[in-house]
């Protein structure tokens, strides 16, 4: 087992016994809390030391210049970026006349506790000031799943030792300086005090502040309010002056006499309510915190959880990391997505400002799939976000000279941000990886009015998206050129097989969607012969085929190209990106993600298995994995094609990304793809579990050596089924619901309210395929040789 | 005929009848005034009105940070600009109380004229002030072929109607205002007042001034001196402050007694010398420039026009615009190159800051066949340069992980400076291009210490190259993957027929020269397995053909990509990259210039006259010439295909690409590569002139309806030949020289000094063929309509 040292192996929490000022940045993406509309990374109650201080809030940007050495025609002349907005987590101590800081003093312990069933951040600190004076601090924290709008924090403080005057000021701040992010100095002033304030209003015990973005124009507001239990003659006072809100509560505290303080935070935003709007919405959302109080909210943020987790667990016995880092994975997809409603969920979450905080195909192909079988509304309302920026990606079409909608590579509000158009607009898959979101999930839930209201605009959209896009050739075949897969270290290819397939479907769909909804399909200006025209698009589909080495080309010319040196390519050279020029990866055959291998999971009914397994062998010694989209899809397919413990060794790459850091860039946000990934290297991969666009849902489990059994829950047309796998035989069950068909390795069944067991047949795998030199994944097994 | 209302239509001579204020940059351009080492745009002595000024100094630039929206692995971070230097053309005149400003007063008069033997650029104006004073100024101004560090100015006033004090003040003006050139607001301060001030040194009738550049570290020196010849009590002074430096001449005058002025000016820079040094060379410079007086410079610089007109003059009879439109282009390419001296030739030789001063491969493709055959030690000195660049061209090719060199895309120093990779740095043409130029050099100069000391290297270095970019196939095949050929309408395209043809002629020209040169190429390290390795490669080269059309595809894939909509594209919709995105650009049949038609041009051996007519047939309908460099090899391909009257339209558009002003950036500066592609469409195409790396040199004449005779001469081996063809027939010559083996119409000849006449065979040409909607070139027939 790789080691975790940053965190204990538990269950059900992620715990930090030690605080390491180095690695304070990722600790803080860990424990960031979030509920998919308001994000706060898990930054120290008193702000500093900090890594990255950062809150945010769902769609809240700032606009800065696009910069170009040599320009183009419709290259976005600007960009939407994430801001921290005003920070209210913020409570600062004083001891005696000592600032609570844990770079002075002595930390005599830190505890940090990430409870994945209580839903709470959890700190314990007992500090000893410079001057001697001893304390001991107990914050927990919490963003409400129930109540959108907010957050609370609970905050105590007590004298181990003896006596001590304490002052607490708990805060709202805007504006915070940042650390440098070595960017573009003019990137970096535009987003330098992105707030300018309009209100900062006081009362007894609380505080209001609006501010609105210098550009983008998009009012902010924040609101606390409190209660504070302390020795009689505390004192409480209130103060608002410029970006700074502040409570300060003074008292003189004895052992075992502490000082309580609940602090109910609120926020909103909008780009059209008024500063009075705005600033009553968020003071109305306080005293709604304040009416359940801590003690309800708490209780509130258990039930959901407890909810979540009856249909969406999975059980993984005999790899306890994997297990920690599976359920922290699933409680950061639903933070992630729970309450986004209809805002879009972003590759890092609100944990952190990685990427800008955009978008991007990621949350179609990886986290949707995963939120679709285990909380599906927040499928559907990401769905329901990208449907509502049609408009605007019917404008990106137009200017592209395309008919229907594309949708944006890189966004926040829909609008296209990438400034590199080879690795951004090119890769127009996104917009087949949208339908194939949207198909997958009215699969599970049979959502007729989502698939008409929906799925059938979304669909006809982009068929007629592909239909424009590509062409029939001299042949009479249908091809899609110069477009860039999912691998980013290949661009402008013709006929990428993932894009095509992915197109296939997408245009076959809409026209099935059109002979079902004929009447809505009118309203849409669909005709008979348009519908035709995408299946004759998808029948005629060019996928490329190299018949010498009997293998699929990732795209056109592919396989004729040169391989990558990777005997001469040393371990520190990766990721390759930041080594060697697009130039020369683009030319040669080296993959950074999955590409080929995500088409024969995602469309594994367009390829045998006799294809599937000859292409994972090519493509596993290209596939570098300087993605963290990679390893997820290669646990499923070495699952399929019956490499179980590389399926395995992938299973813990993508599960752990953020726990251990494995990208070295978990400080700027945790990677939600690869968590949800990991979901789907459990489910999809070793539960062998596939559903979608091809009607019902089958599994064909099989376990590595290391995972004794695996169990998991998940939701499908109106059941709630659990699959508990052993080494030898796999048992299903309904627990709500009626008798579902199914399939288990191959052999059809009906899953019912009965446990049911069936048999696992066995498998004869090739050899192991080989990965390039030093970009093997980490081995699951002791001491990391191979079995 | 179209018309030239700008100018006058005579055969030496560029003549300018009114002054229209709304084309002024454009004028300045085509008035520009160059020896490759010193560029004067034509701007009036006076300063203003102004379009752009413009005082260049070949390979002086400032160093400007190139941004990206995001960035990548290897590109560059600052660019290199040419920066407009110290003003010494300056002559400000005070009519009593008035400034000589055109836009005020009444211009009674006004002519300039480009005399293209004489080297000279006059003005004559009659102005009458505001108050009624009349005055003649007549100024003539030349830059020295001869002192390749001077220029010089005359300069006279008289009074017309009466009598008149003047004041004439002869200026060097660093750091003037340039117009907003509406760029990237940091680039322009990068490029705001570039020159401190070192220096300002008066004395009695000359001043010097030494600045040096800000960020790249160039010290730059100009002089002046003057003579005053006017009425006995005029009086002279001289100041110098700051980055002003000024002769005050001011005299009393009556009619028929003028003042006259002559200015001689000195430039100097230098990377390395000192401020007193580069102060000293500059005075020198003008010491020398005073002592060969006004007469001597005027005398010199017509004796070297009349040799240069004696080996590189062509007459053309029946289509006079023409006739002068390639003077002015000969003289143009001879102000580029012919004191550049080991400096680069830019795309805009030192007429104005288009392109940022940068060199590509025009020079090598366009310009230096022009000037092998007409003024070949221009071309030596040009190849030389590039050679001087090789240490950082090596360093490029290392970056980039290959052997060899690679040459900078764009330029001035030698380092990269594209900052859009895709149609830059992967435009790998540009190394074999500099191996052709080099080679068709050493065929026509037989210039064997040349071969051994510059093009041997130069080969040695891109045959590496080469070698390592490209790679042998499952099929044993060598090909050349994702670059950009010279069509940037497409880039990163597979096996790029013109890129393979190019690159096989270097590798097997370096294994040959190799043999040839053993002893040398063992100082290179070259062992006889890697020049066989070289062979090798160009022998198994890929050349993609399309079976199924009979045709070449410009790269793979290229006919099976959707056609451009020609039909749907609107004539203000060009050039298309103004109007559409790369990405829709790159992968359809569109093509912005000539590329597999260049290939057949300068690889003529390695394609059949079959394929040359079917490839050009098929290339014509998707060629849309939005580039300089595309008409002139149209021409050339049109005339070997027979379409004789398409060759002449395409000859007159790359003729009068900038007399025409064709492409409405000639205010930038002049188009140097299609005013050397003008000489080529008509020695080459009409001519069928062919020599280079094949050995030997043949013609193929075939005259148009509209051209009734033409004539040429050029060097070759040691020889001047004169080449007279009427519709009839040809009649060749050797000037000076030993008689000399060729080809007339594929039948040997010698030519010798008895000018021998041979009939013209007949040729029946395919349809004409059509180009896109809005894009056919001119017509050279009255009326615009076809014969």
């Amino acid at each position: 087992m790789i080691s975790q040292p940053a965190f204990n192996v538990e269950p059900w929490a992620v715990r930090e016994c030690q605080l390491h000022l180095d690695v304070l940045a990722q600790a803080e993406s860990v424990f960031a809390l979030s509920n998919g509309h308001i994000g706060l990374r898990g930054n120290l109650d008193e702000g500093e030391p900090h890594g990255l201080p950062g809150t945010y809030l769902n769609s809240v940007y700032e606009l800065r210049p696009l910069p170009y050495a040599e320009g183009g025609y419709g290259y976005p002349e600007s960009g939407q970026t994430v801001i921290n907005v005003t920070n209210g987590k913020l409570i600062r101590l004083l001891v005696d006349d000592e600032p609570l800081d844990v770079r002075y003093g002595t930390l005599r312990s830190h505890e940090r506790v990430l409870d994945l069933q209580a839903g709470t951040l959890t700190r314990k600190a007992e500090w000893v000031s410079p001057a001697g004076c001893a304390v001991r601090v107990t914050s927990t924290r919490l963003v409400s799943f129930t109540q959108r709008a907010v957050a609370a924090i609970l905050y105590e403080v007590e004298p181990v030792d003896g006596p001590v005057r304490v002052v607490v000021q708990s805060e709202l701040v805007a504006n915070e300086s940042l650390p440098d992010l070595g960017r573009d100095p003019r990137t970096t002033a535009a987003l330098e005090s992105p707030l300018i304030l309009e209100d900062n209003v006081v009362d007894s015990m609380s505080a209001a502040m609006v501010h609105i973005t210098r550009r983008s124009g998009l009012r902010v507001a924040a609101a606390m309010d409190h209660t504070v239990h302390g020795p009689d003659d505390t004192q409480v006072s209130v103060s608002g002056v410029g970006d700074v809100a502040r409570l300060t509560v003074a008292a003189q505290l004895r052992p075992d006499q502490p000082l309580r303080l609940v602090k109910f935070l609120a926020y909103g935003w909008s780009s059209v309510r008024s500063r009075p709007a705005l600033h009553d919405q968020v003071v109305a959302a306080v005293a709604a915190a304040r009416m359940r109080g801590w003690d309800g909210l708490v209780a509130d943020q258990r039930e959901f959880l407890d909810q979540f987790w009856a249909g969406a667990d999975v059980e993984v016995d005999g790899d306890a990391e994997v297990q920690q880092a599976v359920r922290f994975g699933m409680f950061h997809v639903l933070q992630a997505g729970a309450r986004a409603e209809q805002r879009p969920i972003p590759a890092k979450g609100l944990t952190g400002p990685g990427y800008d905080g955009h978008v991007f195909w990621d949350t179609e192909t990886f986290v949707l799939p995963t939120l679709t079988y285990t909380y599906p509304q927040a499928a559907a309302d990401a769905l329901r976000w990208r449907q509502a920026t049609m408009p605007v990606a019917k404008e990106h079409a137009e200017r592209l000279g395309l008919d229907g909608v594309c949708f944006a590579w890189r966004t926040i509000a829909g609008e296209e941000c990438s400034g590199y158009w080879p690795a951004g607009t090119a890769a127009f898959h996104i917009n087949a990886d949208i339908a194939d979101a949207a198909l997958r999930y009215v699969d599970a839930t049979q959502d007729s009015v989502f698939e008409r209201e929906t799925v059938l605009p979304l669909l006809v959209a982009t068929a007629r998206l592909w239909r424009s896009l590509g062409h029939h050739d001299l042949d009479g075949r249908f091809r899609i050129d110069g477009v860039t897969g999912p691998d980013e270290y290949s661009a402008l290819a013709d006929n990428n097989v993932y894009t095509n397939v992915m197109a296939q479907q997408n245009m076959a769909a809409a026209a099935d969607l059109v002979g079902r909804y004929a009447y809505d399909a009118k309203g849409l200006q669909v005709s008979p012969e348009e519908a035709a025209s995408w299946r004759d698009a998808a029948t005629a589909m060019v996928i490329p085929y190299d018949h010498r080495l009997q293998v699929h080309p990732q795209a056109e010319g592919f396989t004729d190209h040169a391989r990558w040196d990777f005997d001469h390519t040393t371990s520190d050279q990766y990721p390759l990106l930041l080594h060697f020029p697009y130039f020369d990866l683009y030319r040669k055959q080296v993959v950074k993600q999955a590409d080929l291998v995500l088409a024969l999971h995602l469309r594994g009914d367009a390829f045998t298995a006799e294809e599937k397994a000859r292409d994972f062998a090519y493509y596993e010694p290209l596939t570098v994995r300087d993605s963290s989209l990679s390893a997820c899809t290669q646990s499923v397919m070495a699952a399929e094609v019956g490499q179980l413990e590389l399926a395995h060794d992938y299973l813990g790459e993508a599960a752990l990304m953020d726990l251990g850091d494995l990208e070295h860039n978990t400080r700027d946000g945790l990677h939600i793809a690869s968590l949800a990934g990991a979901w789907t290297a459990l489910v999809a991969g070793l539960g062998g579990m596939r559903a979608g666009t091809t009607g019902g849902i089958s599994f064909a489990p099989r376990l590595p050596s290391g995972i004794s059994r695996l169990s998991f829950r998940l939701f499908y047309r109106a059941r709630r089924i659990q699959v508990s796998v052993t080494p030898e035989a796999a048992t299903y069950r309904v627990l709500d619901g009626a008798p579902l068909p199914s399939a288990h390795h191959g052999k059809s069944i009906v899953i019912d309210d009965q446990a049911t067991t069936y048999p696992i047949p066995g498998i004869v795998p090739g050899p192991r395929p080989r990965q390039p030199v030093g970009r093997e994944p980490i081995s699951r097994h002791l001491g990391g040789t191979e079995p």
